[in-house]
């Protein structure tokens, strides 16, 4: 089958189908989506090689047994070994020999096919296009952020970083009824945000105050380095971004205003499921440009351009 | 009056009394802790000069209208401006207009004499000696670690550091029933913690596991190092060190795990007495030495070695 194969270099290639263990099935990709964490990859971080893409909603292929098969899905990308302790107290996602899709010891979604256990499966309710469905685990991704915002917080929250995760954290927020605002660099961005009542600023233009939740999702140092500045004492700062490189953290920036920095990493799948159902979430303006899977390599490109929002990869038949 | 002074150099010198404003009271200081951050201080972080020292007991002494008049108190150290927008919402001690005894304009306690107002200051209770209410302050300040960890914690704790600050915290976690684990440099040190049912390593002896909470009380960017292996997926780590000088950060480290990072400065008084109180903390073995104040050079030459816990300074009459 035809997939996007990275060993330190990203090629278009023809490589077998994967392999479906017991309880796993095989999934026809439909559309996969291109993140930020991705571009990453591609430079480096995390050392995964294989096929990449983590963001997807296809169809269930087979085996012929499975009651998912001709289902139209997505999947939680996180399979925990089932067995340790972390998975027995419900923490799969963070079991230390777990695979993850397209991202560790395990070929991801930008192929014609992928394998996962049904376990991680969602159906997909039949209102949900596939342009919205490929988006839930980025907006799963936004909502964990209100895992780690404090239930009481009630005051103005700042979102820092106008890309697709910035948005949809920013829309998810407003949702809540909180007084959100964005910051971000490309106004053409910023203005996705306006019709969830989302107040956005450019970064120059960011008015002093200070914030009860801060989150970074800029990917970038800079980005934390202002949400730093910008939370108030007792705030929390939720942190989206991973990147290589690092940090310079003066511990009295935590310390003294007694801040506390969340990391914050994959959310669930069924209240993103429902917003995108309900129509509460309209992810389909992030889209920036959709490609054939048989154009891998130049729609990589183009997403590694600044400022594109959402690259979508065509996996289809057509692609 | 006779007063540790600093400004850039640490003097012993006559200064004046301090100023007593309205609501303010004059307290004659018996004795005085020499705590970490005085010593960051003294090596050039905050920039504060002034009359140095943060943790103390003492006997009010005027004006003469007032209630306190002749009583034992210990006192918070933070003074909000009473009317912005934090000091509103009861985070005085966050006011950015605030002072701090000893650490932000307003002189402390390492002198005859300090001014501190009412609203600030906490009756010592009969049964608690001065050579333990003046821990009350880092004693709050251990007792905050216990607002940052989450209520349902019940997993293993680890403490990073063998100061004052890092038994104290070890010693309140076990009084809540907790599995606490103490990590320090000093075998002598370790020992203090044995008697309130802590398990305690040696750095190179610390077997491989992981803990629900860490507690970084050692003053190091090692000791976050440290923290951040040891802390388990979706866990805590309470960071309580401020040093001059940062700590490298790769986000990646907060966010795949979904770690969770909480700067914690300042604790509850009235809890901290009633412990000491009640003789469930007796910090009195935290002792390393005492010295009267005229001897506060020597002092602090003494507390600036590595391996030495709390050093007193009698301030009374006999100082």
């Amino acid at each position: 089958m035809l997939a996007l194969h990275f060993d330190g270099n990203l090629k278009l290639k023809e490589v077998p189908q994967p392999e479906v263990k017991p309880g796993e099935v095989l999934i026809r990709v439909r559309l996969a989506g291109v993140c930020r964490t991705d571009l990453e990859v591609l430079k480096g971080y995390h050392g995964f090689q294989g096929v990449l893409g983590h963001e997807f909603v296809g169809e269930v292929a087979g085996p012929a047994a499975s009651p998912w098969v001709g289902r139209r899905v997505v999947g939680e990308i996180n399979i925990g070994c089932g067995a340790c302790d972390l998975c027995r107290q419900g923490l799969a996602r963070h079991c230390r020999a777990r695979q993850v899709l397209g991202l560790k010891d395990r070929d991801g979604a930008w192929a014609a096919y992928l394998a996962l256990p049904e376990a991680n499966l969602h159906a997909v309710p039949r209102e949900v296009p596939d342009e919205a469905a490929v988006f839930t685990e980025p907006l799963a991704a936004a909502l964990a952020v209100l895992e780690a915002v404090p239930p009481a917080a009630g005051g103005r929250m700042l979102v820092v970083g106008d890309g697709s995760l910035g948005l949809l954290t920013s829309w998810v927020l407003a949702l809540k009824g909180a007084e959100v605002h964005l910051v971000g660099h490309y106004p053409q961005h910023l203005t996705l945000a306006h019709r969830y009542g989302v107040l956005t600023f450019l970064e120059k233009a960011l008015e002093e105050r200070d914030y009860e939740v801060v989150v970074e999702a800029s990917g970038s140092p800079s980005g934390l380095d202002l949400a730093l500045k910008r939370v108030r004492p007792r705030g929390t700062v939720v942190l989206k971004s991973t990147y290589a490189g690092g940090y310079t953290l003066a511990p009295g920036a935590l310390v003294v205003p007694e801040v506390r920095l969340f990391g914050c990493r994959c959310g669930p799948f069924p209240p993103a499921l429902r917003l995108l159902a309900q129509s509460w979430i309209d992810p389909r303006p992030l889209i920036a440009r959709r490609f054939p899977l048989s154009r891998g390599l130049e729609a990589l490109a183009w997403a590694q351009q600044p400022g594109v929002l959402k690259v979508l990869l065509d996996c289809g038949e057509g692609g």
